[in-house]
């Protein structure tokens, strides 16, 4: 029987359940274009309304999945994990995640030669307030983040983690439904986001998928209990499509770690890995120890996450997580010797943030602070929009350290003079020095398994 | 300040009242198409689950009324008045209504020779199970649905009424929601509903509206409540515009009168104007009567809705209202000797259908009925499709009568032998009759005024 998308429409509208052929229906129709704009927007906004039961949620995920080309893993023989953040300020974890897994991956290969473990790392771009992972590697010469799917087989292959960018071919479904949420005020729909994360996610063949939930003030999502919503969605559909999925909730309340930008940012991971651990990157060496704790212990290689931890800081300690890192941006085409002088490249037009009073640093609006980084040129104002590999932010003090009046709280980078002062007022206006040491959130605030 | 209108669909979405400014924005941005499908279909959708407060009913609707060209009454120096219908199966009263509004508006010109009321009734066609009148009055040869403004009046000032159908340029912002409406899966708000009647109805710069909106199986809306909050909304709009506005709930459960379907309902008001009144013509000229005693009521001609329907029952029998009539569809351009010889035109392949048992006809789904008569080739499946001015059905018992085994109940018309099948199953499945007399409910349920 012929399935009519208004139909479908109408059903879901009128909050009756959606059979897996009617989703498969609508979702082929959205790919052919046999249904228009406006019924694909009517669809999003009655699902923002009525939501989607666990069956409809699943099915529409695994309509998109398979809406054009996946990545097969099966021929690596591997045990294949990623990690997904839901982004953040200066959240660059995957920068060290990637080479720490890929290490472990290379210290244990399959008896067919295989790294043990594959980080198929299939990447987005900058957005809004929070940065992109791809525009960060883009910052180093040569970097290429548009391999074909047999060219991202072969780095899996050789380095055990790879870190590409979405093609036109894969999950296309999420990508005409994510350019229509966009300005149809769909976005902020806990099970529209789950489809379009886990459809991409679940395209990458996974065995273990590990999610980085934020909350706080730089979280996309408004409140705890909507975080905690869409990671219980997430992880539900994860598991019922056989990957093993866990959600950590984590504190976003501030930039994470040192720099905030774009190579930057690389910077700062390259930095960790050589063994220099500035003080202010402390949270992002201990968040990424975690994630990738819990991967290692997905993968078998640690009998705990808090196991799995302490084998990521040794991975990162012993220079063998830096190895890997090398070898993946050499096999992806990126100029190593970048790393050899990093402060000759990339250079910026600079001004600080002073502290206009001693006390402690209280609080910010993070997503604020998301917008100024955008601001200074690390972000973009809409897709396609270039940005600038020097823009970004440098902080000398995180939440609850004590401040002295006229010490710099932040530097700001950016590509000329003027692009400096807005987003110098803009944090000027959110940092809050008070005379009380304020309460801070723990950098986990819980963890959401099945 | 600019209004965006993704920030109107996001407050519609989150609850948020909307200004008049945003509704006005948004109202030109859809006419000068600077708003995508797929925006105008959020904004619908996120309408159906949200509702309109009584004021951004009003603004919605007079930002959709003075979207385009409207009528202009004021040179007229008349009384304006109208009838509108939710629509129904064999529903013809405005083919009744007009000419007798306009008798009593000739019997009673102003000081300045106009008639003393005037009905500038602009009409639509058939879509789904319910018949149009245009569609109706265009089986009579030469009949101008089409006039432009400048006619439209000079008709209305020499005739007291006239019958055209929507100008492209007439309320322009209906024509695209109602466009857009009918695939998104929006037509069945109330809300939305209104804006599109009111919006149509209050551009013909009314003094009075009678809404006769109906209520039973034959209904558009599925429940006697929602019939009825529609009809309260559509009063309290009109009220807000300063149009007296009144509504009558009226029960559909069979087609009206004797005959369903174009040049037969034509032919069944001439019967009744020109004197002969069938028995199954009497729930139809009540109604009429009814309604237009409301009309005359409010246009002063009656002290009360009841003596009003008294002399509207007076200007049908006097003949008045069939010398308005002639005059108004000779006004047109149409050839008002088809009226001399009704038999010879629009000849039609015919059949009946017979009571299978003797006893009470006691139940039909009227929508049913409906399709029945579209599908004879009455109606048409999609806009733009042509309809048959043949096509039909005569009904030889009305709910409650006592039948006969064997003899017919209804008479079926349609251009060929071939369309009669398919529509004569339909109606032997839904035509049932009882050993028991039904219970039947008044033709009048209730009557809505502010």
């Amino acid at each position: 029987m012929q399935i009519h998308p208004l139909d479908v429409i109408l059903h879901k509208r009128d909050g009756l359940p959606l059979s897996t052929s009617e989703i498969e229906a609508l979702v082929r129709a959205i790919v052919d274009k046999t249904i228009t704009d406006a019924q694909i927007a009517a669809f999003l906004m009655a699902v923002f309304f009525r939501g989607l039961n666990p069956e409809e949620l699943a099915a529409l995920t695994k309509a998109m999945r398979f809406s054009g080309e996946t990545f097969d893993a099966t021929p690596l023989h591997t045990f294949t994990v990623d990690k997904h953040s839901t982004g953040g300020v200066g959240d660059k974890t995957s920068l060290l995640i990637a080479p720490i897994l890929a290490a472990a991956g290379l210290a244990s290969p399959t008896p067919a030669g295989v790294p043990g473990i594959c980080v198929p790392m299939i990447s987005g771009r900058s957005l809004g307030h929070t940065g992109g992972t791809l525009d960060k590697l883009e910052t180093i010469p040569g970097f290429d983040t548009q391999l074909s799917m047999p060219r991202f087989e072969e780095v899996l292959h050789q380095c055990g983690a790879a870190l590409i960018g979405q093609t036109p071919r894969l999950v296309p479904a999420d990508r005409i439904l994510y350019g229509m949420r966009d300005h149809t005020g769909t976005v902020e729909s806990p099970y529209l986001i789950t489809a379009s994360i886990m459809s991409k996610k679940l395209a990458e063949s996974l065995n273990a998928l590990v999610l980085d939930v934020k909350v706080g003030s730089g979280a996309f999502m408004p409140t705890y209990d909507l975080s905690r919503q869409l990671a219980q969605l997430m992880v539900a559909t994860g598991e019922r499509e056989g990957t093993r999925t866990v959600a950590l909730l984590t504190t976003m309340d501030e930039p994470l770690g040192r720099f905030s930008g774009n190579w930057c940012e690389v910077r700062e991971c390259v930095d960790i890995m050589r063994g220099t651990r500035h003080v202010m990157s402390r949270d992002l060496i201990t968040l990424s120890n975690i994630l990738s704790g819990w991967m290692l212990h997905l993968a078998g290689h640690a009998e705990t996450p808090e196991a799995g931890a302490k084998l990521a800081d040794q991975y990162l300690a012993s220079g063998a997580a830096y190895q890997a890192w090398l070898k993946i941006i050499s096999a992806q085409g990126g100029d190593t010797t970048i790393f050899d002088n990093p402060d000759a490249h990339h250079p910026a037009a600079t001004t600080q943030l002073l502290a206009p009073t001693s006390g402690y640093l209280s609080s910010m609006d993070c997503k604020e602070v998301g917008w100024a980084v955008q601001r200074l040129g690390a972000g973009r104002a809409k897709p396609g929009d270039p940005v600038s590999a020097a823009a970004g932010i440098e902080v000398h003090a995180k939440l609850g350290d004590r401040v002295t009046a006229g010490q710099p709280l932040v530097t700001l980078f950016a590509d000329t003079e003027a692009q400096l002062a807005e987003p110098h007022a803009m944090l000027a206006a959110t940092y809050t020095i008070t005379a009380e040491p304020p309460t801070l959130q723990p950098q986990i605030r819980e963890v959401i398994t099945q």
